[in-house]
Parts: structure tokens; C-alpha cells; sequence
């Protein structure tokens, strides 16, 4: 018998930057082992891996083992020791969140309009990010597909090659070089990215030092037949990403989801493990679900995992073939609704203080009262690269 | 290594209405293996039974090998060829809901004032229960704590033996001749339980014919520490029970959770994978906690997991040393909310309609497009007892 198992093969993949697409930081969140490094190699490009199940139940062995020596260890985590092994109920066991050069700053969520010019795209989402560090603005999010009309007619026609370099993807260099210039943590929306024969819908990190420090490839397309009301198949042009994406920034380690990524809580539990502060979705709900769904969902994810979640939506534009709506929005880890705004353009710059993380996680201690003895979620590629 | 990992007792309990704590149908979703029922026997009561990690790895792989083998006979899972292994991201893979003798039918929620009299809240209780059921109602659900003041000076004070008899409890003594003369289920909201030296906060399902269907002892005890708001602690007095709850009624199958137990999305999800078609949680919310979470954490377990949610609080009494939120709540497969209260005592009744459930799955195929080959949720004991 033989199971299918994902590894991330952007470890190992160099940006024309020269940065590698994950920071260092970023890959010792994964940990890989010498051996599974080497199998990535011994593969060019592996992007899945097909492994024996007894690899991994090595790799399950080995997780238990390896909490079994940290337990004893650690004087934080004294109700672990509770006949619930809460500690179990992640898997890996969940890794604390780092003490980021700044933790406490101001966010910018540019809500854009977004036309089928991409040069003036570019041009006018410049403008917002330096509009929104002009007002302090240490992190700036754009919206999902900022550059492009959001339709899979237009993702072929608009898609840049960001691994092939600045002169092939103007959104990015555009981003780069603003993150520099302005000494800012920029997650970068998403823009329709082509890789040889593939389409992706893709978000880009870049720190203050202008190196693309993550990519993240929606994971989740967004496949939805509300009929009478929203129809739409990403999956007809696009192709999913193959891995989550947490990035240890100046402000903070970051989970990145896009727009239906959101929906699955279990992505946003596993970034809370990682030990994510903060969750950033760029995303275009529609008039049907936005109302129903966009704010509860942001909501929904902060308070169970008691972290930031940032949202950043285009703008309403009804003569649009797919109209957004809007409302991008700052949630605190209390579930509350730190700063939002309606559907026209807008720069919401807010509050971010990680020290609301530890305080919420003190009233409510969850982490410590899960039932590991009951349940457990395994992140398949942080227990894989063990 | 040794793990330490749960085992539900209560299947081989008998309830001195001669039926079993768990019905058959229940048993069936948890399918234990002749070979741990036996290891059950041989540990007399054995809550917690101590295996090697070695067993925990044989059964997820017979886990996967079940799933090799019924993939391809599954006409019905078509998108589970995914190479993103969706059938996956539940381990064991998730079961569909079973189609219970009635699929629509009203369901009452009673919001009750709690005294310090418990026969005055007994009676009270009962007149509410055929209130609801005279106004159609054929699943009745009373609030978390009807029969006692909420307070860890109380549950000792009032907890009942509900494993001796209805002799020994006439809290549930009542709703076993009610659900029989009314010919209804009923989620009996929760009541404190002393079982040996033990007191739980343990939710008792009865069906039509008077028989105790389940019984749930509240899983993760309410210890909040919000100085100045609210501070509780219920493991002071209560112990947390050892297994979630879910059960077949001739309205469906319902997951149960009480209160506190909703914070746990985990539970949430293991229930959606279990087939439940309804979750109830008897609750009994704050003040502080009540306006910020309630209504949200509802919502979310709903639109997330594709199921209905109910939800049933104590009336709030500004006089009472623990003050109830009140807003019981019944919330449909798309998370919207279908009927609520204020805090004053009330009777909801709301329409149910499992094929809303269908519905919303097919517009929005999570559970098709969740990524197994990324995350895993495991539910412990249903993988335990393959």
C-alpha cells in the first residue's frame, strides 16, 4: 500500500531576487530532515512525493517521541500534563509563536478598485501602498486579483511568471520595489500567476528589504453553484497550490489564505500551530455569500485561534462580470471587529498589538483544555518534514 | 512509548430503563472491533484504557486500507479521485447521514427561568416541554442547568444519580414520562450528575418510547479568568466526560455539546464527520462572553461544518449569581440564523428541513474540496474502535 504525500518543493526554489521562496525562518517552522531533503533532490522537483505509510508512522512515532522528551521540559505548558493531552490535539504539537522585531504597529488593508488596465492597476495600487505608509502603516495588504478583472477569461491574459524575474511580472517588481523604498512588510493581494503550462492565484510577501520572502498559491479554488445566484469555477483555469504558507516577517509570523481558503477552518488551525500571529486573506467574496458569510468567517477564525485575522477586498464595482463586496476588515483575537468599511475604495489603516494574543489566551485558555485524547489535527507537512 | 488514549464506556453501561447509554445505531457509528470490546471486559470499567503506539499506527493503517478499498466502489464520491485526497482530511473518512423516519419537523427550544426550588423548576420544565410539543414541536431542547442554580456551591446540592434509577433522579424521571406521553425526543438541556465520588454537567437524549438514548457529560470544562468580567472555574467541583455524544434519533442524528464545548471546533467537526444532521448545545453564556461569542461560535460550527445548530439557554435572572446571555438560537446549513430570543424566558419553534443540508453541499462542496493530503482530522476513538 502506498500513500500520496505532499512536500513543499519551494524550499528549495530561488527567486530572480535571489531570495528562496520561503525565508529561513519560514523553513525551520518545517523543520525538514536530512533525508527527506535529499529525497527532494533525488527528484527534480517533486512537488509530490509517493512515500511508503510506514514512513508515515515513523514520522507519527517519531512526533510522540519527540513531545515525550520536550514535555518534561517545558514549564509553560504545566496543565499538558493533564490526562487529555491537549498537547496531542495538534500534531505536530503546536509551536509557540516567536517574539517578532515589532509587535506592535499599524496595519493598512487597501481595498482597491480594480479595472481591466493593468498598468493602471499597478500604478494606482503604488499609490494606495504609499498613501497607507505615509499614515504609518508598517504592513500594507492588497486585495485578491489586483491587477486583473477577476474572471477565468481574464487570468490567462493578465497571469505574470513571477519566478521568471521582475521583467516578466511588473506587479511584483512594482511591489518589491515599493516594500523597499517605503521600509515595509508588504503582503501583496494576489495576482493570476503562470508557471509553464499552469495558472495559479497567487500572493507574495515581500520584506522591507524588497526580497519576495513567501509565495502562496491558493490552495482551496474557489468552486461554488448557487444557482440563480453565484456560479463560478476557478478549477477550469486555474490550478490549486500545493502547500500552506506562513512567513516569519518584522511584524509577526503570518499565515496567508486567499479568499475561499477561508472556509477551511483546518488551514487556519494548523497557521494558530505554526504559531502564526496573525492570518492575512486577500479575497473577493461576491453579493450572495459576502453578507452572509465574509465577516463571520474572519470572526469565526480569529476566536477559535485566537490570533489577528486581516482581510482586503477590491472595491464594489457593479458593472464588473463578478462584483466583490467589499468590506475589508481587521478582527482581533477576541473575535471582535477591530476596523472594517463598506464597499467603496478605501485604505483602513488600524491597530495591531500581540499582546492582545497572549491576554485572550490567558482568560481562555483553550490550547491548554483541548481533548487530544479525542481529537486530533495532524499537519501532514510539518509532521512529514520531522 | 506507551499513548494513553480514551475508550467510551458507556456502551456496555445499562441504564436502569434497561437501555443501553449508547442505542445500537450509535454503537454502530463507533464499530468497535470484537477485539476491543474484549480488552474492555478484561479491564473491568475501563475508562482509559493504556495501549501500545504500536496499535494506534495498525489502526490508521487499516484506516487507509478500508478507505483503498471502498473508494472505488463509491459512485457517489466521484471528486475523491482528487489527488488533494479529500476522503483524507477526516480520519477514519467521514460517514454520511443516515435518513432518520422524519426529515421535517419543527424543533423547540424552551429558555427557562431556573430557580432555587428544584421541584418548581421540574414542573416548570415539564409544563414547557408540553407547551412546545402541543405547538408542534417533535424535538424539544431545554437549557444547560434547568434544575438547579448555576454555581459550584449548587451542583453538589442538586446533582442527581441519574445511573440509579429514576428513583434517584427525578429530573430525568420527568423527561422519560414526558417524551413518552408526548411522543417526542428530548435534548434534556443538562442537570449536575454525581456518578460515584463524581459530579459531571451531563446532558441526558430521550426518545419517543421514554428511553434514554445518550447521555453527555460535558466535555471541556468552563474555566474562564477574564479579572473584572467573569471568572469560573468548573473543574473546581466537575469532572470533564470522556467521550463525545452523538446519537440517532427518529429526528435525525444529533451531536451534543454543552456550552463550553462549542469553543472546540474540533468537536464540531468530528460530529459532522460521525453523519450528524443537528447539533445541540445547551449553554449557558455570559454576560461578557454572551454578546461577543454566542451567536458567532454558532453560526460558525453551522456554515463550517454544512448542519444545523441549536442552541438553548436559561432565561437570564440579573439576580442570580452566574447571569445567562439568555438568546437561544436555531441556526440552519448556511449559517444563517432561523429563529432567536432575547434573554426573557420564551418557547422558539422553527422549521427544520434536512434537505437544506444537501442543499447548501451541493452549492458548496467543502467536503469534496478539503485538502487531505495537507491536514487530518482525527477522531480518536471512532479510529480506535475500527
Amino acid at each position: 500500500m502506498r500513500i500520496r504525500l505532499a512536500f513543499s518543493s519551494t524550499a528549495s526554489s530561488l527567486h530572480p531576487s535571489g531570495t528562496a521562496l520561503q525565508s529561513s525562518v519560514t523553513r525551520s517552522i518545517l523543520r525538514p530532515a536530512p533525508s527527506i531533503l535529499l529525497r527532494r533532490r533525488f527528484n527534480s522537483i517533486p512537488r509530490r512525493t509517493t512515500i511508503q505509510s510506514n514512513s508515515l508512522r515513523k514520522v507519527l512515532q517519531k512526533s510522540t517521541c519527540r513531545y515525550d522528551t520536550t514535555l518534561t521540559a517545558s514549564a509553560s505548558f504545566s496543565t499538558m500534563t493533564s490526562s487529555f493531552h491537549p498537547e496531542q490535539a495538534r500534531v505536530p504539537p503546536a509551536l509557540q509563536s516567536p517574539n517578532p522585531p515589532i509587535t506592535k504597529f499599524k496595519i493598512g488593508l487597501c481595498q482597491l478598485k480594480v479595472t481591466a488596465d493593468k498598468e493602471k492597476n499597478i500604478l494606482h495600487a503604488r499609490a494606495a501602498l504609499e498613501e497607507a505608509a505615509e499614515k504609518g502603516a508598517k504592513l500594507v495588504v492588497l486585495p485578491e486579483i489586483w491587477n486583473s478583472p477577476y474572471s477565468n477569461d481574464s487570468f490567462p491574459v493578465y497571469a505574470e511568471e513571477i519566478d521568471a524575474g521582475f521583467d516578466a511580472s511588473p506587479s511584483t517588481a512594482m511591489l518589491s520595489e515599493v516594500a523597499r523604498l517605503l521600509n515595509i512588510t508588504i503582503v501583496g493581494g494576489s495576482i493570476p500567476e503562470r508557471s509553464g503550462e499552469k495558472l495559479y492565484n497567487t500572493c507574495c510577501v515581500f520584506g522591507p528589504d524588497g526580497k519576495l520572502k513567501a509565495k502562496h498559491r491558493k490552495i482551496h479554488l474557489f468552486d461554488i453553484d448557487i444557482p440563480g445566484k453565484i456560479t463560478f469555477k476557478e478549477s477550469k483555469t486555474l490550478t490549486a497550490g500545493e502547500s500552506p504558507t506562513i512567513v516569519d516577517t518584522d511584524v509577526g509570523r503570518i499565515g496567508i489564505g486567499i479568499c475561499y481558503d477561508i472556509r477551511f477552518q483546518e488551514l487556519a488551525m494548523l497557521y494558530a500551530a505554526r504559531g502564526a500571529h496573525l492570518l492575512c486573506y486577500p479575497g473577493a467574496f461576491n453579493m450572495t455569500t459576502g453578507p452572509l458569510h465574509w465577516e463571520l468567517l474572519q470572526r469565526a477564525r480569529a476566536v477559535d485561534n485566537q490570533l489577528y485575522v486581516a482581510t482586503c477586498s477590491p472595491a464594489r464595482d457593479v458593472g464588473a462580470g463578478y462584483v466583490a463586496w467589499g468590506h475589508s476588515t481587521l478582527v482581533g483575537p477576541f473575535g471582535e471587529v477591530l476596523s472594517t468599511t463598506e464597499h467603496d475604495e478605501a485604505i483602513i489603516i488600524s491597530d495591531i498589538d500581540y499582546s492582545q494574543i497572549e491576554l485572550r489566551r490567558t482568560n481562555l485558555p483553550l490550547e491548554k483544555q483541548r481533548r487530544g485524547d479525542l481529537y486530533q489535527l495532524v499537519d501532514v507537512q510539518r509532521l512529514n518534514a520531522q
